[in-house]
Order: structure tokens, then sequence, then C-alpha cells
């Protein structure tokens, strides 16, 4: 097993990353063709946060933290640190001195399938993160593994300067050479989205602004008044 | 597989599910003789949140919110959207454009064993929600389902007009027919815990209160001091 | 099967209970050694809080919450209930009425392997509570069970009288006896982590502080800018 | 909470239930248009088993079995025992005296979201089990609860009388009443396998065999050989 | 943290641990009170093996079996390895080799809240495992920790020397101080069983052999014919 | 979102498929530097069976198995089908319809992190499958998907014609371009593991035959016998 730490690795443009943030997860993972998604094993630890950044990726043994530090040198402004173990582990590799080196840095938070402790701390600090767990479980520093190398996060692939988008609604993975048409698709979506919103503000139903009502008769669903039902009888 | 949207279904009147409301899951779902609750895969995606409301409930295909679509149309004032797949997903089929079409139909919130997103803006909205996951994964809209058939939640049998309860201890639901029943029991229920609250803040023991030191005794349960204690030895 | 309920159990001294609880559950943990961890299945009910207390220690039968009312009345001031079943089990056996009777006479909170109830009011009351789940279930009052012996919780085993540690990063378990030892581990340890917070404030690499550089070469982990990498082609 | 234990329950005929046994579960799911199924959290414990019969129904407490005791008393020939509690508990409440018991009065097997003990002993009287668990853990015998009442197993609503079939792919309960519905399905889905079966056999695609090709042009899916395909680059 | 690998452990006699082998994990652990199950975490490998013999305790990091490779030593004829780690890890970190050298030693098993892996090699070899998974994912030895000290797995304490006996139900541990007690336990336990089901083989019921239609009385249990139920209409 | 069936994928050698499946899942993983181990959600149906084969990779819509009828006609013999959701779903989208299918085609089983049905009928056809469940619950043919594109598995990405090895420990990747690599250093460790086995046997610990006794002496390990030791008094 040949470990590696990748260093000089190429990021998206920061403006891009900017809206991105702003767009959140949701709207970013439709554009993306719903693709990329880390999925619910990875949760906020804290409510209301939303942050967008590059990603520095960490491949790590189970129980063992030592990448993360070499990770935190790799780290500029505006990164997310993205952990991951090469098999499933919870515990808590990650608390507040490694956000306290990692704010210094400008760094944005972080993303792990693996656990975060000094919890509170962290919430004190405005430092972000998104776990598998909360867990004081502390680790070691003996075994390699390898820095912005291509990881797997729950169901995304994620390679080092992907720009990674977190919030509430979990986490998403944009690559970065598909950054520029995922802000366009974005920025449709959201337009069509606007329009939806104001004529349910209206009134107007979702069935018809969609033009659902022909698909649900060509499914066979019909619609019958409660005392004709003989469901549940 | 034949699909139905059951119209004109009838509910329950406002003042006791108001009152139902009021009281809180805990207190119903004692009062129901400790049924009907959905159980602990359904959590609340705020804190502090209480409804109670009409079910206008929701059979879809996993991976698919047709029947959603269809569903916003069944609500009145005070319903509560309550959604299950026919086979278990954390999709997330639920987010702020549906929230807006729901609200302005007042609608009290919703209720899934699937995801829901758009989480921060469900919060901002104070439009309340109990979900399997907090999941940015949409979903699409090309299979039938039903709406307004009985369905399985968790461990509860929902049929719609049942009222739903739902607060930070879970979800519960009262069989329409049984609302008077189970707010005269809830009634009796409350009484009788602010006397045990009065004595409890008296210092009187929940032991001597409910009578329960000829049971330990019945039971074989003795009391010995640290010193004479052979446990753990 | 014989049950017992042990009285007059030894506490530790409420100065190092007090100071363990400021030390919160991260860093009392590895002084431990990491060691007496609960686990990630019990969790915070609440956020921000953190205590510390003397275990008064619960074995119920699952469904069944008998002998928290028998161990309430051992409870002093300071002390924390700690509740576990014989077989797995997230029914709320704990909710506000028990939460009165426990303040009334001076305890901290509760840590359970199940369930709570009565969540809203627990967090008005201030009342601090980690558990399994939060579950409107009720229990009933019918079978044996002990107090103050000797119990697993999660990965801990806890006995009556020792300390008992929560805060958002769980829950850990302080064996009487080693309250001494471990107190002096957690103040060096501070004093270590407060050098290592100024360095990295003033922006020394953890690898660097923590001279972990030698040990990434021995490991045979290389450096290698992007462009000459050939991961992942 | 009141109990009740119903006696003289109906059954379906023993000749239908006979067919629906030799069809198995997948073909009797579809047939009840993928409804009715137990899910994934009640597994086979023995490999290879396929029975049907009548359910006689059982709502137990958790870590109490009193109630099976109760239900014994009501199993004829032909007869399956369907368990659940009221709160999840995977204690093994059934074992070989239970089994010795029931197959003295013909019962065909249990289906248990709880856990089965004596599995060894189980699988050599051939007495076949569906259950949450393996698990030695007992249980007691003091708290009430129904016999032949409606209960919820899984994702499925069950009524006494109601048959069970359960096989290597899980268990489906079939509703009484649409039994005869049920099998005439069946055997029209049966025949229709049995002409695709031997069609595939003579190297037929499904794809054609079910006239998908359209379908597919119409979702937009389109064929690229893999020297063009950019997927992934 | 110190390590420590304790040799000479005291063991309990080999017709004792012969006898428990013999009475299986559902006997014992009645006869044990209910006490010493692991639980339905770590499930048997293979189906119908039985073992009994005296644990050698191992503590390992997540991901690391260096301290496996210590406690071969410690193995004698007739013993058990029992191994968790210090936070929940299911790499597969024993395997065909390990097993090679325990049968060397006259190891009757493994008892691992972790994996195993080489399983097919396992069962072939008749070599007998109950673990949390089976695991290809290799470990490293880089970590240290114990041999032969206390551990907790699932809802155990075991200390070097104790009895684990192990089947299809599961694991139970049998202090070493109390296997006299517990064999007579069993041995009544055993006796009284062979009486209920010599009368359970002749149609006497469960309800009445345990004079149990008392308590369904009491406890407010009530028989009515299904015709006269209105549950579930 | 666009979907793609890419033909004409480039396979591996048929002579080292065949290396590989006789190697087995643990060695193959070793050989990769433990890498590309889809992990424990997916697990072998039938106890026993070892293969290994082409990926013809396979990414359905949860409960739609339109794209796996599309992928049968992309199969060669010596091929295995890898198929996943692109959000979590356990129904089964795969049967014996599709094996006979299959097999007609030389196809050698099925990989699914989703469920698979006619269990008893796969085991019959001696065709083997590693899924996320057995379920009866069936699937629509409603929504796209692609036919070899790169997905994640578990922890696992796979491209198609990638080979995959399955046997009892799991599901391993082999890149196709790392076949001969990983060959060749499977080899090294097979021979490394004859010498270790040959010596076990002889009774040579571990220990020594891996030279570990001075790192446990580094990592502070030391031995104690056990009437010295105070651990756990």
């Amino acid at each position: 097993m040949s470990h590696v730490i990748v260093t000089d690795i190429t990021r998206a443009d920061s403006a891009s990353i900017a809206e991105l943030e702003a767009l959140g997860v949701a709207t970013v993972h439709e554009a993306m063709g719903r693709t990329g998604l880390v999925g619910t094993g990875v949760v906020p630890v804290q409510a209301g946060a939303k942050i967008a950044g590059s990603a520095v990726t960490v491949l790590c043994w189970p129980g063992d933290n030592l990448m993360i530090h070499a990770a935190v040198d790799q780290c500029e402004p505006g990164d997310v640190l993205v952990v991951t173990t090469v098999s499933p582990s919870l515990d808590g590799s990650f608390g507040e001195l490694f956000a306290t080196a990692l704010q210094h840095r400008g760094g944005r938070g972080i993303v792990t399938s693996g656990g975060v402790r000094d919890v509170a701390e962290l919430r004190e600090m405005n430092f972000h993160a998104w776990a598998g767990a909360q867990n004081a479980q502390g680790t070691v520093k003996a075994t390699g593994g390898s820095v912005n190398v291509p990881i797997v996060l729950g169901g995304a692939q994620i390679q080092p300067g992907d720009v990674v988008v977190a919030d509430d609604d979990g986490v998403v993975c944009v690559p970065r050479e598909r950054v520029t048409e995922v802000l366009e698709k974005s920025r449709a979506r959201i337009a069509k989205e606007e329009i939806a919103r104001a004529r349910y503000q209206e009134g107007v139903l979702s069935l018809d602004h969609n033009g659902l009502r022909p698909l649900l008769a060509e499914l066979g669903v019909s619609y019958v008044r409660q005392q004709e039902s003989t469901i549940g009888d």
C-alpha cells in the first residue's frame, strides 16, 4: 500500500464557490442531475450552517488521525477538509485544536464519515462540521494514509479540488470541471422555482402548474369520494 | 395494483384537534392505551414544535413524489400531510415549494417515513416536519400511488381523517372515532399528573405516592447497605 | 435472578466532581487512557449541556420503569441517574414527573440507554438528559430489577458512585478510585493543549508541533505535486 | 389499556392456504399489488423453508411472553403464530418448548418481530421461524397483552385469520377476504412467467419480451460505444 | 494508557466447561439469572456449532490486530479467544492463518465484536467463530493494547478465565467463580423443562402447566368470541 | 439528468479473471493495498460461493429495475451484473427470471446494494448473488438510468470492465488496469502465507514469525503474571 500527499492541487475560482454556497445543497444536487450526494450517514453537527469550499481530501486508517495533521498543511483559505477512513469508523478524529489550526489558515469547515469531538467548542468558534457522529473517542497517530487522492464518501466520489457544498440538507460534491455547467443549471432551476413559488403563493396547485393530471389518468389513478370508497373495509 | 385518490374525507372537529395539540404526544399516547405511536424512526426536524391535525395520507413509490402533488389538492386548513412509501426510502420527496403550497392552504405540517429537504427554509417558514431523514436527494414524478387510503407508518396504522399529534417526543395517531374517549382519558391523566407533580415538588417519593413498596417486596427485591453487598466481587 | 437495591453508596468528593464537569468528556476520556466511554448510541437530548455527578445505577426490565421509582429514593444532591435495561429497549421510561422529583432532590440529570419523553418539558426545566431515543412510548411497573449494582452501558462498565461526565461529545465514566489520577492527567493535558492552541493560533503546524514529519517518512508517505500524480488515472 | 383474547376466529379454507404456500412470497406479493410485505427486519431463521397458514396474532409487552402462552391455546392445525411487541424488542420470547406445544397442535411455524431461541433445536424439529433475531435473552410472564387483535408487523397490517406466507424472500400477509382474488392473480402471473422463462431460455431478451426499447428512447436513454463515451472523464 | 499482557490466568475445570457446552447458551443464560449475554450484535458465522471454553480476552485498537498475535501465545487447549476493540470496528482482524495457529494449540474458537475473514476456510477447518461481521478488510500491527484484562463485549463484562458458551442463540459469559452455581441451576432447569416438554407433547397447555390463567384474569385480560369483538371495526 | 447505455466495454482476459476467482476476496483485497472493498452492507445470499467476473455496471432509480433489463443485453459470458440505486433502496429488483436470462448468456452472478428475491430458486439454479437484502418487494419499470457508467457501491468505485471478486468474505473490485499488478502481488502473498501456515502448524508463534516482540516492548506493552495484576481491582 503506497501512501501519498498530493500538493498544489487545482481549485475552482472563489466567485463560483461563493455562488454554489448561496445556492445550497438541494438546488446544486438537482443541477448535478442528482449525483454527487454523500447521503444520510453524514449529518450537520450544528443547525443552520451553509458552506462551500474546495475539497482537501484525507484517507485515514480507522482510529488514526495522522493524515489529518498532514492535510492541514495543504489547506488554503476557502478549503474544506473532507475526511474518510479505509474501513468504517466513528472515532472522534477531529476536534477544537484542529479547528483552531484550520481557522488560522482560512479553512471553511470539515466533512467526515467519522466522528468529531469538542462539539460545544466548535459551535462557539463558529467552525462548521458535518460528521458521522459526535464522539469523544480519540485516535492515535501511528498509521500511514493519503492526502488529496480521490476518495469515496458515502455514495459520492470526491476528487481533491472538487467543490463541496454542505448545509442542513446534507453534503454534495461538485466536480471541479462541472462547476460552470452546474452553476448555469442551478440558476435556471432557481428561476423556475421562483415562478412556481409565486404561483403556489397565489393558490395554484403544483398538479396544475406541472401539468400532472394527464399522467395520473394515464397511470390509472382514479378519484372517488370517501363514501363510495371500499378501501380498508 | 389499483390506485385511488379519495376525496371529501371526514375529519374530527377543530376544537378537539386543538385540545389534542395542547395535550402533546406523551399524554395522548398514554390515554390511547399506549397504541398508535409511529416510533423512533420518524424524528422532529426542528426542536420545540407541537402540532395536531387531520391526516391526509399519501402512499408513494420510493423515489417518487407524484402523489404528494395530488395530495396537496386534498388538504384543508388544519390538515397534516402523512406520507409513506411502499418500500423503505429516505429520499427527500418534500421541500420548501411544497411547504409554500401547503401553508397557502392552511396545512399544519408534514409527517413522513421518508426524507425532507430545504430544511433551513422550512424552519424559517415555521413549517413543521417530522421525518425519517434530512436529505437533499430528489425524486421523480413517474409512478402511481394513492391518497387518503389507510397506511402503515412505523408501528401505527393511520386512516385518512385520523388526528395526528406530533412534538419532540414523536408522533401518535388518534383514530377519528376515538377522539372523544381519548380526550376524556387525557384530561383524567393530566389531573392525576398534577397531583403527583405537586407531591413530588414537596419531596414525596413516587415509590410512596404510587404505593410500590409492597410490589418490590413481593418481587423479591431486597435492600442492602453497600458494605454488606457482595455484588460484583 | 435475585434483585437488590444497594443503599449508602460511597461517592467521590464534590470538588473533584465539579472539576471533572468543567474539564468535559473529551479531555477526561483522554486522561482515562481512552477507556470508559459509553459510545455513540447514547446522545444528548439538548445542545450545550455539560454535567458531572455520582452514578446511581439502575437495571430495569425492558418496558418497565419500576426500578427508576426505587432509584430516585437513593439519589442525593449531585447525583446522576444511570439507567439501562437487561435487553435493548428504547421505551420512554423517564419523563417530566421523574425529573421534577429528581430536581427536588438535587439530581443533576439522567443518562440512559433507553428513551426519555416529555423532552420539551425537560428542556424548559433545564433538566439534562442523554438517551438512546426521544420516545413517547410509556412503560409499566411490573418487574423487578436492581439499583446501585454494576451495569454495562454501551462500551462502559459503570459502578455505583463512579463519576459520570456528559456533554455534547458523549458520556464517560470515571471509576471512583481513579478520580484523583484522572484529574491530574486531565490538568496536564489541558496545560499541553493550551500550548498547542497558542502555537496553532500563530500558524505553527501540528505536523511540526508534534514532530510528525519523520514518522510520515518512515511510514513511506511521499509528497508529489498534483501534475506528477498518477493517482486516479 | 384493555386486553382481550379473541377466540373462534374465522380462517381461510385449507386448499387455498396450501396453494398460497406453493406459490411463495414473491409471487403472492406481486398478486397483492405489492402490498402486505412485512419487510427486511424479519428474516428466516433457516434456509429453504416455505410455509403458509392462518395468522393467530399476538401483541406482547417487550421482554414478556405471557400472551404467547395464551395464544397457543387458540391455535388449530395449519395456524402460524404472528407475534409482535408494543415497542421494539428482540428478546427471545419463543423457543423449543413452545415449538413442542405448537407442533402438537399442528401449528406451522412462527413469524415474530422479536427474537427466537433454541434455534438449533427448532431446526432439528423442522419447526420453521422468521424472526427479528436469534437471541438467547429470555422473557418474563408479568404483563397483559392481546391475542387475535389486528397488529402491525414491519410494514404490514395483519388481522387474525389472514393468511401469512413465508419463505426465503420474507413474509407477506394476505387478508382473508382477498384470498380468492390473490390466487387468481397469482395463477395469471405464474402463467405469464412461464412464457417469459421459456423465451429467456431461448435467448430472447427481457427488453424485447416486455417491449421496453421505446420506453428507453422516450426517457432519453441513449446508446454509445465505450470509446465515444465521455462519462467519468 | 498503559498496556499489559496478563499471563498464567486461572481457568475453570474442564469437566465443568464440557457440561456448560452441552447445556447451551439459552439454558446457561437462564441459570445465570439472565445476565452475561453478549447480545445480537455478535452472530454465529456458521450454523449448528456449539462450544464452551476459557476466555482469553483481547483489547485491540480499531483496524489493528497486533494484540491477537500476542494473545495466541497465551492460549491453552480448550481456550476461546474473546476479542474487542476500544471503539467499534468491523474490520476482519482474524482469519485462517490465526485459526491454524490456534487450532495447533487446541483453541476452541473465537468470539469477536469485530470481523472475521477467510470464512469459507474457517468452515472447512471446522474452526468456529462468532463475530460482528464477515469482512475481508484487513488490519495493521501498529498500536498497543492488552491481553487478559476485563473487557466489555456487547452487554457483557468478561474477565479472563471466565467460561464463554456460544451457539446459534448467541454468546454468554459465565464468571469463573459462578460456574458451580450455574451448573446446578442449569441442571434444575433442564429437569423442569423435561417435565414441561413431556406434558406439552401430551397436549397440556403451558397456560395450565404454569398456572397462568389467574394472572391473565388479574391483569384484566378478557376472552371474547370473534363475532362479539369490536376490535378493528 | 442524461442517461446512457455504454456498449462494447473492454474486459480483462479470462485467464486472469479465473486466477483472481481462485485467489478469493481476502487475498486480492490485501494485494490491492486494501482498497476496492464494497463493505459489510452487501452480503452473500448463499454460503460457500466464490466467483470473479467482468463488471457490467447498472445505475437504477430506487424501486425501479428498468435498467437491469437493458443491462442483460450488454452481458457476455463471464460477466457479473453490478447494480446500485441513486439513493439507498433494498427493493428486490432481481429474481429468478433475470437469473434465467443471465445464465443463458453465461453470466456469473449479481452483486447489488439492493435486494434480490426468489432466493430459494437462485440457490437451486446455482446462480450466485451478493445483496443488501433478501426481499420479495418488487419494482416498476418506469424511470431512466444508466448501464456501464462508473458507480459507487458501498465504499468502492467500480468502472465497467473492472474485475469483481466475491465470496463469503465480501466483494472486492479490481480496476482492469491493475489486474496484472494485483495478480503478482497476490501470488507473492500466497507464497508468504504458505510459509507462515507451515510454521504455525509446527507451533511457531505469529509473534515470533513476524518479529513483533520488539514492537510490543517499544509500545510499552508489559507482561505480568495474573497474581501480580491490579487491573480491574
